[in-house]
């Protein structure tokens, strides 16, 4: 693992701008820095980044001071601090307006002073990052006049990481955290993941799996907590808060105590003294992450309380500290008997919170994943997004490719995330989109915002896939401001990663761009989701969970396929949406074709929008993803000595596999869909 | 794990005789033993055996004599040596009659000589078996004379145990010889798990997995040899020989050479250098298995060269110490594109070996699979026996439950292993049985024999389900003489396990006996094999390998199912058999239901020789096999009372299990088909 590589440095590349006016007025006006002694002490981040970044792309090292020099141009910093109400004093607020900043150009005498104001020493490094993206960008100066505010407040990043140095659900090698049971002793690499996450605007961050083991369910003891709180400290100074997934069942398994029972007074007493504990450590401790009664976890139900009990109890011992309790709704019965129909774990995460509305406390927030499964790469949007008026929400997603690839297909996931945010829910009246929920204003919320499951690793490139760094980046960006179209993200991601080469930039959009699509087509058709190898998910098993426990199914049969999950004649869950989302799904007239399998359960020969069959809508989208696949790495191609060997060969070779693998996808979905219907494809193509 | 538990001891129960005349007569004839002096150095094993039998069953201490009294009853045990030309004079021989021995009742004077001799001490050990063996079974000492020879020669056991403690395929716990990388210190259990297979006649075992991994490559070394050691000498007393599965690479990855070319002259001078470094700790090993260019294993292939090339390469080196090297035949193409349909898994073992007989030097021993597969709960028998007269063969069995239950399923395989023995060859003529060829006489072969994968672990009762002890004694007890019937083997089993409660017997027999069949009827059907969840191979997954590079496909579509291996419109697997049998399994009307998808692809509505069509069997068979495996739950209700609780509560909860089990099965399978073919149940039974 090179640092210096251009793997390593993904959008961070820093380089230098060619010998140019441009470069001359940069150099000009950034060779001075004025920081205000106060303000240079909060922002010892934001000032090595910019002495990194001039010293990269300009070839000079600013020269800082304390006050303005009496003539000629310079970049100020400074902080204006936003005190509200209810903050953590000790550590990061999560109030609106905390993470602004604003940078101007000011004509001063016969030079110019750029000035930066954050409101929040994260403001400042937001703000640093911004202009040296600018930078990166080719843009003069006076493009990068901007008040910026982040439109969510909680925009945050998922490690799924264990203690044994393995990543759940992780295709970029092993942790960069964790080895052998121990936290890493050099926590270099975790600061340049701290760089590349400021960069994009991330402020929290929970550094374990949301499946606990036994080593991180003592990471909250005496024992552990000097650890962690190193790991805390690399973050701070990026403005990132720590948070921790927690074992629901910790009192029972490490604090001696029998059961773990919210409503058990030993055990809030338990939890009191944990959070206690964790904030003489690490004062501004973000908060606790955590499943609970999912997939085998422990939680509230073995003690017959509901999820409000549990959350609530972990809720009240963090509050005095100004921690959060982020509580999953990935509930379902993950030990569903296929035979029974009734049962929709579709339902599931509605089912079993929307009852709960209002009852959590303020500093207890539900995470919802975006859609009602499990991150396919096609679901509706779940609909507890709109359905809980009184309660604190998070929107996550998966920036790991589990289902849509495991980063060794190009599967640029910001379309689909832009989706989601920009769903109509109808909730309270048309137009209230999913970002206008989750950003919180429209129904008060204290606190609420954006998760994601990280998908870094330790290779080199951090991401499996070189490309995949783009869906990190573009979380970032996204979250920041959902406005932001997936074309400008990806545009934007191109040129800092490779260059503003036009060529490049062109096709390396266009391949982000189509890689969603593609992707999807030679994957399961129409919305149905799943048809992946059991527990790997990499790789086409058609039947692969239809008997199985998980409640994931197709039901194809000889004659038709898909699931009805109508109000009329199937499981209901259509109900869970507002009225006309309710009608238009309910419709087989009106269902959008790329969810109709997801709610209806149709014949092969039932006629899409499109005009084409399903079963022929099958046999073409499998045979023109697999050649669109082929056309991603011939795109490439073209790139041959345009980019670095180094990256040019990584992408290279995880575009010939994708190739070869969509040719499995297309050729095993193919010959089921034709051994089992029997209808031979119009075009007459090659079926196995 | 409790040395004194039923559960441990298995077969070897040793009760006590109930007070009777019988047992009166036992103490007589028993209670002195003469033993030559000579006799009794070599003995040891077959002298400590006899006096525990003796005071657990009873409950004398058998007084050991070195001449014979003047008068009353005796047992005299001797041996007489048969010294054959080229036997390894260090340690034991492979000619027939070697273990050999005789039991006779003789009357002198008032009193009576039981006289048991040996022709080598393992004779005498297995003399002494039978005798213990007899008396538990509550024979009279009259009924034990008796002349046994076993009838074949190789009697082996394959341990895929792994040096880090895991076991390849097993599911009775995690292995008795190793832990954390190393042989355990205490080989107490080795001990005991030698006992138990002297005690059905095993004479040969290799201690480590046919997959070589890193720390296994070792065991040849300097380092290694010494620790294998200890485990040689346990098996030593109980005239089992060692072998080890050898990594073939092993010159390139610890010998320093940068080549395993069989044809290297420095390759074979490392080889012939480390056999004597071998027979230098043990002078009586046994010699290699190898698992060679097979699923990803390294082999001759990779150097242009044969598998005669690689095994006549190793036989050198052991041939002067009188090792052998058995080489296994299970090669075939594991990364086939299941799109051809030309290449057929089938064929491979004979297409590789078929063409390489005469080739193999004398100490030479292809291993060879019963079916041409891999151990599916039906397959036809390899045409390997009897297509190579010139070279030496064993027969491999699978006691470890890999495709029939994983011993959470009852399934008594020996019924399974009696029809391939059985199988009528009609090489060189009919009537040659695969039992005549692998005993040796008929083609000459110079050693040949049986090996069988083991089904033990570290779990109390070795086998994890209690009645799979049935296999591992069956196995044995089958191959010393393969004339013994499945029920008189289930029988006997019973009774020394169980005691001979009459009622007992009778049921524990009755279950063993149906077991196969009952397997069989919910699982795969008609021969076609595979339908088991890839890379665990236990529970329902119809499609799990048709997508896969296994060459181990059903082609069930909407119309039928089978797969096409008949010479005329076929893979023409079936040439590989000699006539008549090529033309009973090409002939859609002679080929034997049980096989029929082995061999032919045909429509549902294809009717069998049972009157049934393909579905209806289907059907039937998975509704009858759901219902036949809850019987046998039921069966064993009957016996609560007459078992002690320990065994009856480990056998009641396997057998729940397999109930629940078998119902999944029954509904995954039956679900499937009337998924694909649209057909109904003629009863109009719920299928899904």
């Amino acid at each position: 693992m090179r640092m210096e590589s251009t793997l390593y440095k993904t959008w961070l590349q820093y380089n230098e701008i060619p010998g140019s006016e441009l470069r001359r007025e940069y150099a000009d006006l950034l060779g001075r820095v004025v920081v205000e002694r106060e303000t240079s002490r909060h922002c010892t981040a934001a000032v090595n980044e910019l002495t990194e970044g001039f010293k990269s792309m300009l070839r000079t090292n600013a020269v800082f001071m304390d006050e303005a020099p009496a003539s000629g141009s310079y970049l100020r910093i400074g902080v204006k601090v936003v005190e509200a109400a209810g903050t953590n004093r000790e550590g990061r607020g999560w109030e609106k307006g905390e993470d602004a900043f604003s940078l101007k150009l000011i004509k001063a005498g016969e030079g110019k002073r750029l000035e930066l104001i954050g409101r929040s020493p994260s403001g400042v490094l937001y703000g640093v990052f911004h202009l040296l993206r600018g930078m990166a960008l080719g843009l003069r100066p006076e493009e990068l006049e901007r008040e910026e505010c982040p439109v969510n407040r909680l925009r945050m990043i998922n490690q799924w990481d264990n203690a044994d140095g393995s990543i759940e659900r992780g295709y970029a090698g092993n942790s960069i955290f964790y080895e052998g049971g121990k936290i890493v002793a050099d926590t270099s690499r975790i600061r340049d993941y701290a760089r590349m996450l400021s960069s994009v605007g991330i402020n929290a961050i929970s550094v374990n799996n949301v499946n606990v083991h036994e080593i991180e369910t003592r990471f909250i003891t005496e024992e552990g907590l000097p650890e962690v709180a190193r790991v805390a400290e690399v973050f701070r100074n990026y403005g990132i808060a720590l948070f921790l997934s927690i074992n629901f069942a910790a009192p029972l398994a490490i604090g001696g105590i029998g059961t773990a029972d919210p409503l058990d007074p030993n055990v809030q007493q338990w939890w009191a003294e944990t959070a206690n504990r964790i904030y003489r450590h690490i004062p501004d401790f973000g908060g606790f992450v955590v499943k609970a009664d999912s997939e085998h976890r422990p939680g509230p139900f073995a003690y017959g309380r509901d999820h409000a009990d549990g959350a609530n109890m972990l809720a009240e011992a963090l509050e005095p500290h100004g921690g959060l309790v982020i509580w999953r709704c990935f509930v379902y019965n993950c030990m569903q008997d296929w035979r029974d129909r009734s049962t929709d774990r579709a339902r599931a995460a509605y089912d079993h919170f929307g009852p709960l509305d209002g009852k959590f406390r303020d500093n207890v927030l539900l995470q919802i994943k975006n859609g009602p499964m499990d991150f396919q790469v096609r679901e509706p949007v779940s609909p507890l997004f709109g359905a809980m008026s009184r309660t604190n929400q998070v929107l996550e997603f998966q920036v790991t490719q589990e289902y849509t690839g495991q980063q060794r297909h190009l599967c640029y996931l910001v379309p689909q995330w832009k989706q989601v945010l920009d769903f109509d829910t109808h909730a309270v009246s048309a137009g209230v989109q999913v970002k206008n929920i989750v950003e919180g204003s429209l129904f008060g919320m204290k606190i609420s915002g954006v998760a994601a499951v990280s998908n870094i690793g330790n290779e080199e490139c951090w991401t499996g896939h070189p490309l995949a760094q783009a869906n990190l980046y573009g979380y970032g960006r996204l979250i920041w401001n959902p406005d932001l179209s997936a074309e400008a993200i990806a545009d934007e991601w191109t040129r800092l990663t490779f260059g503003n080469d036009k060529d490049v930039v062109e096709k390396v959009t266009q391949m982000l761009m189509a890689s969603w699509p593609i992707y999807e087509s030679y994957t399961s058709p129409l919305g149905v989701g799943w048809m992946v190898v059991p527990h790997y998910h990499y790789g086409p098993d058609v039947d692969g969970y239809e008997y199985s426990r998980w409640g994931t199914y197709h039901f194809a049969d000889r004659d038709g396929i898909g699931v009805d999950r109508t109000a009329a004649t199937g499981t209901g869950y259509v109900t869970q949406y507002y009225i006309p989302n309710r009608e238009t799904y309910e419709s087989l007239k009106k269902c959008p074709d790329e969810l109709l399998l997801f709610f209806h359960h149709v014949p092969y020969s039932h006629r899409l929008h499109s005009g084409s069959t399903v079963i022929q809508h099958i046999y073409d989208t499998h045979f023109g993803g697999a050649e669109a696949a082929e056309g991603l790495s011939l795109i490439w191609s073209a790139l041959a000595g345009k980019i670095d060997a180094e990256r040019y060969e990584a992408v290279e070779s995880r575009l010939a596999e994708q190739r070869d693998h969509a040719k499995h996808w297309r050729d095993v979905i193919n010959t089921y869909f034709h051994r089992k219907s029997g209808v031979p494809d119009e075009r007459g193509r090659e079926i196995y």
